[in-house]
């Protein structure tokens, strides 16, 4: 039996960056990472291989190579029971690997609701698995119909991404909340995000259920629960995931109660010799410390980092998950961060919220000039920056980032409106007009006047 | 005589976001800018009047109808005394106003240095004076050999935007220090930025000082202290700038060690009815509490945010300059934030250093997809962030504002490693590879090395 210092199960965004971590922390330590697929596809790439990437084998994270370069080892294989009185796993195969330290990058399964004609042929849902994606692209090459059952990010980005490809293909999204992006915007940006799409000729089927899908061995159409039966020859559904804790909870590891692996602040389980980040793992939110559903790359990553810098000393603790998201749509950036006011206001916060539009250039007339919309949400007492959301200009995806540092540091409206930003004509607003300092400024004047 | 609430003399950058300001947070004063000039120019948007924006009318701040907007009176007036006593300023034509609140946003003026012939016509200083602009351009039109006197973001801006208009032009830049741009960024990036202007035709003199200015009444060249002679029927300075502190050292106003107008951090000068900020403001830095010779809009802006708030009652206060800072060179971004790495070892910091280069976009293959570069100074110790500089993709002019948080609220390392980011596809690196946390996590291990 081959004995290593740290295990790592999973090679997607947590299992990747929790490896590199650890070997950033712990140089000395011997580390393996095991993971199930050969090749393994960026999460949020998906949509893409769809369509401007043009197919899964491009969309991959390059696992092997960073390992390589990074001194750590790496086997394919099933990971299927845990041993952790004799600390090691072992194998579909029967192989056994001993560790000091385990990390569960397992992820997440796609959520298949518990429909009549779920398992209908060319019914799909979005796994992370490069054949099963190829056998949903090629089926997407003859379709007449794609229905899309969910109109959260992967729903909008594989519709836009099957336009693309497909301009004949009559496309619709099935969503059972009033708007799209519904958890993720304020109603405004929702709206927005809704006109992109019917620009793009996609059928927007909103506050309606599925009910069931009909048809024989294939499907041919979706019956909603308003009564109402779409075409649809192919259908693909993105209503999100849940967590992948088989071997975790085989094994007796505690499972939180939005079922993921429970986890305290260091990224520990109820094993102190076992760690579990990213998707798999349980979260709690930023905001209040109560349980929060999200699971994003990012935060998969964020995780890794906590985990595999705490595996022999304690050096970093898990603040809780912001929420920092983007996209584009058409060929506008959407971008958002923290609670929206909605969320906040459900939370029991008294909110305040500033705005502030601007050309992302200055003068206006220097070339590339666009719109650029940032929405800050702050808590109306302590005046703490609650969220942000941004649509406009494509640089709104790194401005998000510094709306997420101000989230992180709690920075209050006075602090962000006398944050010194660097402002240039090519690039950005100009520093009179920058958005984000003046939709805190915004919010103040209203704090002012209550 | 008119009296008002608040005056403000100089409608730049400093003065209309003061003015603005000021009726944010007392809606109900009285307030009015009084202004030198007809037309203002956009300060960093001036380069840019040479070349893509065509004309300096192009390039204003649009400062009536942000007034207008703002309910804020305006006039048009040169300021030319303080009756401190008597609280009412006078301008050249005698008229007057009275005031309870006064802030002072004169600005700057160009540096002309005391060499022999600078008086030659064709030899021209960049001011913010849309006729004397104008009257660059059209010299500009005919010149044959343009040499630019200093090679700071002016002289470069002013290069390009010429070369832009002019591929015949033969462009040679003279800068007394070793490399470009030296004061803001690393060496690295400075070469960088060099090969961007070479491959762009135009010529560099570094390491050269200029001795004087050649011809009889028009210029004809350039004496360097190496005893070079370069031809030059067009001379540009872009050496710097000194504050304009003509009525506040009048009206005995305190003045600064670096001949600014001295300010408290709640921007009160030493008249406490008087407040002054921009370019002609005294300034200390965030990171030691030193005197600072920066000036730039958005310090400016930042300034006058402090400044209008403060007016009746303190509500803010300015933290110290952290100099934030891009540019467009090529199709390259170049952006800071913070003390360079040699600045903060002249300043004798122990620092350690991380960087991370990536494409802004993953998978690699997806459109648009350019390399940007992110490097990160860390004081050892603390592992507080010092200052940053990236280069590459445009969206590095958003992201150094991410980076200007960071640095604003002294995060470590750990907090910028860990720190939540958004990523897309179609708009950053990927997770794992986002270029702001790998910097941070690579001056770690950098750091558990030593």
């Amino acid at each position: 039996m081959m004995n290593y210092d740290v295990i790592i199960v999973g090679a997607s965004a947590a299992g990747v960056t929790a490896a590199i971590t650890a070997k950033y922390h712990y140089p000395n330590k011997k580390i393996m990472v095991i993971r199930k697929e050969e090749l393994v596809p960026i999460p949020c790439g998906i949509p893409y291989t769809f369509g401007i990437v043009g197919a899964p084998e491009k969309g991959l994270i390059p696992a092997d190579e960073m390992f390589k370069k990074n001194n750590i080892d790496t086997r394919i294989g099933d990971v299927i029971e845990i041993d952790r009185s004799a600390s090691k796993i072992r194998t579909d195969n029967g192989e056994e690997y001993g560790y000091k330290r385990l990390i569960l990058a397992t992820g997440s399964n796609p959520i298949v609701p518990t429909l009549s004609g779920k398992d209908k042929e060319n019914v799909f849902s979005i796994r992370k698995d490069v054949p099963y994606l190829q056998k949903i692209i090629d089926t997407l090459q003859k379709a007449k119909h794609l229905c899309i059952v969910g109109c959260g990010f992967i729903g909008v980005e594989i519709a836009e991404e099957c336009r693309r490809k497909r301009l004949d293909l009559e496309i619709t999204i099935v969503e059972m909340l009033t708007h799209c992006l519904q958890l993720v915007y304020d109603e405004e940006f929702c709206i927005k995000a809704e006109s992109t799409l019917k620009e793009q000729n996609i059928n927007l089927l909103l506050d309606e259920k599925v009910e069931s899908f009909k048809g024989d061995e294939f499907v041919k159409g979706v019956k909603l629960a308003s009564g109402r039966i779409i075409d649809a020859d192919m259908v693909i559904l993105g209503i999100g995931a849940v967590a992948n804790i088989d071997i975790a909870s085989k094994a007796g590891l505690e499972i939180g109660p939005t079922k993921g692996i429970q986890v305290n602040r260091y990224m520990q389980t109820s094993d102190p010799a076992i760690y579990a980040c990213g998707d798999c793992a349980e979260k709690v939110s930023f905001f209040d410390g109560k349980k929060s559903p999200l699971k994003l790359a990012s935060i998969a990553t964020m995780e890794a980092r906590v985990a595999g810098a705490n595996l022999f000393s304690t050096n970093r603790v898990n603040m809780g998950v912001i929420g920092v998201y983007s996209t584009v749509l058409g060929n506008c950036a959407f971008a958002a961060a923290g609670l929206t006011r909605s969320q906040a206001v459900e939370r029991g916060f008294d909110v305040v919220v500033g705005e502030s539009e601007a050309v992302n250039r200055h003068p206006g007339c220097m070339p590339d000039a666009e719109m650029m919309k940032v929405k800050l949400i702050f808590e109306a007492g302590s005046q703490v920056i609650l969220g942000g959301q941004v649509s406009g200009a494509k640089s709104g995806g790194e401005l998000i980032n510094a709306i997420s540092a101000c989230i992180h540091q709690r920075m209050t409206a006075d602090d962000i409106a006398t944050f010194q930003t660097g402002t240039h004509p090519a690039l950005t607003a100009s520093p009179i007009a920058y958005q984000l300092v003046n939709a805190a400024e915004m919010a103040i004047g209203k704090m002012k006047m209550r």
